[in-house]
């Protein structure tokens, strides 16, 4: 495995550290963030929190902005957050921020130009864990959290592989993407038009039929400004409670889309991950 | 006083709010943010503790980056963050970035052609608490904190006085700015070559001759990469000695320049500063 080391800081007792490598799923060199809590310097392996972010967001917003580290080092759970899509120089792209790099909507596209580098689905499932869990002292004991379009990623992950996930939560996830202008438009680009292919990839269709049961968490902000036309979490509410999936749903009086409604409640979201990923 | 807001984000129960007014003492428009914890929603005016930032930041860097909300939500203090230099198209600057826009390093200029608008001493010690005091539910209970040339900036103005504030802090301050290139790059360009006037700008020697002493906390990093060359915090700790002042400095193994070290340690100043405004 050739994985370059870019930056490294001192955090909490532990080490935020960002890395460079070759992906072969997405074909391009990509980066990513770790947070090593302490505990991972004792040679014991801990657990890993996979965190997605929204878009036209790297590996950088989530370290910098969710104040994410003090609890993932009282826990002593590692956190790894990728790139939103591939990058690069020939990777294809649109001039818009909802579309092609910083939104790679975490799918496997099918169509061109886009087939040859977004293949965001099967580098966050497989491509990544791998690398991290042969090169750092992090377990396969794996949960995934979100936000945005990282949440939409985060759940979409969890309910089509129960058995690779302890846990999924999401902040204000695109929830129906099938119904919503974000998703509509990055399907039509990356799956194509004919929509029967948009629905593995959609959490509200996914958890309506789901049978095999991932715990889950998600907070909403009531002052999103997306929350009416893009995020439509009473798809999701809906959905679970046809299949009875164990999904808790917290709607948050005066909260935006921001990274400070995310600081507000990470420290939730933590303790809801390290208790599935201490069993 | 005309004051325009320009966001809100709810944070830890409270409001994280961006403004731009006009200053007269810099002569430009400004944008400064504040922290309004819940106690100042119940009619209650909150003590204040205003935070400098470093090289090339504005008000955002410490509202994103140093997790500083929810403690200073559990201690009922408000957190108010100006920008780091005077700004707008007629405002002299420099390619470098430490100097001109993003470095005004809390000095009144006295040379052209910094003098006209260059006068961050000023705004920050008077024109900005006199607004916020004014406009916010927040009291003439002062401290100040700030990071790097922000540090710098924190001592010299408690320093200078004591009167005026109750606490200072800094995470690794340009404690001895005649003595350090980035301090001797901006005092010769915004106050001359006639280095007698610099003093009043040095936390060092300040401190050297102080008689009435403010609490003084400062954190450094063992691995900042500015450590030997640009902050020398053994300086400060000399000067001391020679006044009996009261600083605690601490020296943390491994930690680094960034807001990663900050984030770590910035429970401890907020709690360090609430002691003694809430007094």
């Amino acid at each position: 495995m050739n994985i370059e080391n870019l930056s490294r800081n001192k955090s909490f007792d532990g080490w935020h550290k960002q890395y460079s490598h070759y992906s072969e799923t997405l074909n391009c060199d990509m980066r990513f963030a770790v947070y090593l809590p302490p505990q991972a310097s004792n040679g014991d392996k801990v657990p890993a929190l996979y965190w997605l972010s929204g878009l036209t967001c790297t590996d950088e917003n989530f370290m910098q902005k969710a104040a994410a580290h003090e609890v993932a080092a009282e826990l002593g759970v590692a956190i790894i957050a990728p790139d939103t899509s591939p990058r690069g120089d020939d990777v294809a792209d649109d001039d818009a921020y909802d579309l092609g790099k910083g939104a790679g909507f975490y799918v496997n596209a099918t169509q061109a130009p886009w087939n040859r580098h977004y293949q965001m689905y099967d580098y966050v499932l497989k491509e990544l864990p791998n690398l991290v869990e042969s090169v750092f002292p992090v377990s396969d004991k794996r949960s995934v959290f979100g936000h945005s379009m990282g949440g939409h990623g985060a759940l979409v992950l969890a309910l089509r592989n129960p058995e690779r996930y302890r846990s999924v939560s999401a902040f204000s996830p695109i929830s129906n993407p099938v119904n919503s202008p974000w998703g509509k438009k990055a399907f039509t680009a990356y799956l194509g038009t004919d929509t029967e292919s948009w629905a593995d990839y959609d959490a509200s269709l996914l958890m309506q039929k789901a049978s095999q049961f991932v715990p889950a968490l998600v907070d909403q902000g009531e002052a999103d400004n997306f929350l009416a036309e893009q995020l439509k979490p009473e798809a999701l509410e809906a959905a679970a409670k046809q299949s009875g999936y164990p999904l808790t749903l917290n709607r948050h009086e005066g909260y935006d889309h921001s990274y400070y409604f995310i600081a507000t409640f990470i420290a939730q979201h933590l303790r809801f991950h390290a208790e599935h990923l201490k069993q």
